[in-house]
């Protein structure tokens, strides 16, 4: 995906962002983003229920790839395996358009009412693979604590890919923070 | 701290506790939990500024002791002993009234605000905690690993330890639930 799509939700989602670093979520309306990419609010509310949707539209679709990664995992991958099979997942999906993920962030960290949206988001992301991993056999506890470990390495890693001076694959970055954790936790 | 306290913020905690299990906690009002514990809507307000803070006024508290023990831990712990140390002072704050926790959780899952209001009272404990070992020299990625990494260790073993038939040592659980995570991530 690149910074300028030709079709209407593209162009709806880069102004919104646009708007949102420049003055604020708080203070964009619809009507501005829609005249900002030369569409109608009727258009704006085709593609987006409102313009917090903008922002998290994308969360379910990263939750169902994570968790396709998760049970397409071999058999025998361990716990943490399978949940690093779903961070590669993660990172194909949010590893796309690191410009678009960045200024997402910056708009989130600065408004308290989505951050709040985002961390509901996460958890339900860490629901969503705990069952993923119990489907797959893994005790509850395990189940758990494997898949919060997982969301904790993917905000860990997302948030050090974005702020890095210079672009590196979130893939590798994400793979670090496994790493890491695991020598951590040593 | 036994179930019946001599002292008002005690008894009214009580009192909102059963009536929040009994009745749930938007259909209970602080009316009638004065009256429940045989004190006036003003006292009540003398404690806790609404209904919702009887069941948080206690994850200042858990914070501090988590910092403060964080902060204590020899100058050559780990990362993650230092968290165990964290996490053992949660045991010693958490763990003194199994009946009251179970409770308070019980209502808590029942409810999407109340979830959320948690579900951000662990996001600050995990940022205090992150503090508290950058503090300690920990370089940023690893502090926040940990620092998650322990809250995920404090939700699973809490959780577990107030749904085990048998009470057991919250501290005990905790110490458990650090090493499946490190057996893991091995």
């Amino acid at each position: 995906m690149g910074r300028w799509e030709p079709n209407a939700s593209g162009r709806l989602r880069e102004a919104a962002l646009d708007l949102y670093v420049e003055r604020g979520f708080e203070q964009t309306t619809v009507a501005e983003i829609a005249a900002r990419a030369g569409l109608t609010a009727r258009t704006f509310f085709r593609h987006f229920a409102d313009k917090r949707e903008v922002l998290f539209a994308g969360s379910e679709l990263l939750e169902e790839h994570m968790v396709e990664a998760l049970d397409r995992a071999p058999e025998a991958a361990s716990p943490m395996e399978a949940v690093g099979a779903a961070l590669d997942a993660a990172a194909g999906t949010l590893g796309r358009n690191r410009d678009f993920s960045r200024r997402r962030h910056l708009v989130i960290v600065a408004n308290g009412e989505l951050q709040e949206r985002e961390l509901i988001k996460m958890t339900r992301l860490a629901t969503a693979l705990t069952e993923g991993l119990r489907r797959r056999g893994v005790a509850e506890g395990d189940a758990r604590l494997a898949a919060e470990a997982g969301v904790a390495v993917l905000r860990v890693a997302f948030e050090r890919w974005v702020t890095e001076p210079e672009e590196r694959d979130l893939a590798l970055v994400m793979r670090e923070s496994v790493e890491r954790l695991r020598s951590l936790t040593r």
